[in-house]
């Protein structure tokens, strides 16, 4: 069925950090539809945000595009030096190799529903604020540095 | 800015069938949010139907996937022998090469928004209960039979 289940498709964690980086996504759940629903061409993560979780560490990608619609609640987007409230409907736009990282942080005492489409990420991830690399090449989060966690 | 100005975005008709297909999609206004936020993998469109207006003829890609997340209102997705009610939250994926073709429909006295997301079809398009067909060769609208309308 094109109309999708939502309940039928597995609610994981996520792509986990290393420790102890992995906390600011405790509290997030992702819902991937592009493999539940036989989409091969962009990924579609159902993403919803317990109060306090962020969809991911600030970081920007050197290859890949990201796209993000506010289904439920009210979140924060961060980037380098900028604070803006995202609320149902609300859309925002994150192109390729801008080094400008971003997240979205629900600071609210409600979840924060949201969809992200992007791609299996096969460039490197940078991240802005925190000791970590994600190299494209073995597919390892890494130090900055380039040591293993 | 990564969250868009949606009003900053033109909003158009979207691509326009030949007449009198054209009918269908009368009411239908489409913001390419892609080409206004810089994305280049994949396309959004983000698109507003009024009363009795529809996304699309019925139809099917070959080779393009395609992702529907309904924001405000109430629509009809119908398929062959299906109709299927989507409200705000719900979601619907296209996966290319099914040949079941898909429109949803506003049949509503309030106005539908949605999230559509896919990329320039690169391939043809058949439509299901229409004279009409799309060659991405030439990038035309024709009749089944191949004569130009």
């Amino acid at each position: 069925m094109p109309k999708l289940d939502l309940d039928a498709v597995p609610a994981t964690a996520g792509n986990l950090y290393p420790e102890p980086l992995r906390a600011a996504v405790r509290g997030r759940s992702v819902r991937r539809l592009g493999p539940a629903a036989g989409l091969t061409d962009f990924g579609v993560g159902h993403v919803v945000l317990a109060p306090g979780a962020a969809t991911s560490q600030r970081h920007w990608h050197e290859g890949e595009d990201e796209f993000v619609v506010i289904l439920e609640g009210e979140a924060v987007l961060i980037e380098e030096g900028s604070r803006v409230t995202l609320r149902a409907g609300d859309c925002a736009a994150f192109p390729k190799g801008i080094a400008n990282g971003h997240q979205i942080v629900n600071e609210s005492d409600a979840p924060v529903v949201l969809i992200g489409v992007g791609r299996i990420p096969g460039t490197d991830c940078h991240y802005s604020d925190v000791d970590l690399h994600f190299s494209a090449a073995d597919r390892q989060y890494r130090h900055k540095d380039g040591a293993p966690y």
